[in-house]
């Protein structure tokens, strides 16, 4: 997790990065749906945001965000961490090879703490990889809303390719 | 979690089933993202079913569901299994007494197992609550493709009111 | 999960099934601190017994059992479980072979659900596994008193070898 | 979570600190099993530690602790450091007296992530209450050897009283 001693130069990790959040933002259809945007992509370092919008209500009369849509970033951003850290962790391998290995990736499972309602104009989630294992790996998830509230927390373990 | 000894007249009863599918199918705006419908709403035999559908996808290359939609629908029939329990245990109560209790439901934690790839044309879940207590509901939940693969399980722990 | 095409032969079965008892009865420590017997250890049902005593006991004045006690039962049969498993589905191999395998088994991730006080003289432990992939294998565990009531539920996820 | 307007007086606040630890270390027989002792019982800092000891081993061959023994500690931990954080919420109410709302409390569920061996020459606990509802509380609980090496993390919910 952290610093490889051989990093990728400069335009390669650029390349991958940019791969990484196209591949998050725009070909994992779901992602859209939810309107998940990822705010940095450095290893040690993967954040994401996204909109309330009516589309992710649970009960309308409430406003709040379904457990589900919170299950679901929280899911989707601990897989993306683990994906920046093995893209450092393979610091030798290209931007393509890296990709290709991303697409086999796989959660095992994930326990989602609903802690306070998920009320707010828009949700940052922080992650952070607990073990990054030969074949799994772990991360922290948690989800805060604009003002800060700890909205809730998650873990989960992943296949790691 | 068995059969009640005072039930509810039926005319009632059909009354309370007309308002949870209500709840759940539109009242539940991400559910109609999910298109998630209520197959049958019996306490002790609570189950869904969902088409799959190109928005539902996790990677748009490989055609299987997000890992969050799985979530998302295992939360939320675990969250009307328990409502189901809770109605037949307050047999006594009408159905609008009833739906009011269920405005407070909330998932306290989920935990999803994802077994086998989300591949199919439409999924089943199945439910079976393992404890109804005073403030604390636990259910268990299992996801099918249409060819009967077990594709996830889950266990929730929800606050019941 | 289900039979293999090639089982080993008897005797060879009953070395394997004696060597794994005699590994989780009395190799691991803990499980003889916890009275941990194995009562079934066919592949498919895998199940286990312990007494109730003072030692495993949560607060005095209530004469439970303490969680940590449930925890440890049941991820220890589900790693049980899944051992029984791998022995069936490698049934080729010799019985030291097998064994030898199993040296290098662990528990990913473990959830349990305590979902009745732990009173009885006695419990029993069932497993199911849900998945046995080639290198995680997933189960679910339940632990009854000796009335049939429900005590826990738990799933497990398993680095296999 | 934080530090309450009305503080308990001193003596008070001695002999309540003094009533968990004798609960903890001594009226929890398996805890005495486990040889596990408070290090600090300050609301918003509830620590623990346990030296390694032959009992607490899983394979004898390997000599780290059993998923059990891990699963144990970051449970009983987890359910102390909310009995501090309800303390402190209480303060107004004198040690017999919380003590007695202790008596009732209990783990609802609990998920643990077995990180890496647990090898080390003794173990560290810390915790981090994440909600404190009226009726359910949430914690997260990280165990460390004695060279920091982060072994395992749980979260766990509990009943409040």
């Amino acid at each position: 997790m952290t610093a490889s001693t051989s990093r990728r130069p400069p335009a390669e990790q650029a390349r991958l990065d940019a791969a990484l959040i196209e591949l998050f933002e725009r070909q994992i259809t779901f992602n859209q749906i939810l309107g998940l945007k990822v705010t940095s992509v450095t290893a040690g370092n993967v954040r994401g945001r996204f909109e309330m919008k009516p589309d992710l209500v649970g009960h309308y009369a409430h406003g709040r965000l379904h457990g589900g849509v919170i299950a679901s970033v929280l899911d989707a951003m601990g897989g993306l961490a683990l994906m920046a850290a093995q893209g450092e962790r393979h610091a030798s391998e290209g931007a393509a090879q890296v990709m290709h290995r991303f697409m086999r990736f796989g959660t095992i499972d994930l326990r989602v703490d609903f802690l306070r309602q998920g009320v707010g104009r828009h949700f940052d989630v922080t992650t952070r990889v607990t073990r990054l294992g030969g074949r799994v790996g772990s991360v922290q998830m948690e989800l805060v809303n604009d003002e800060g509230t700890l909205i809730a927390t998650a873990s989960g373990a992943y296949n790691l390719t």
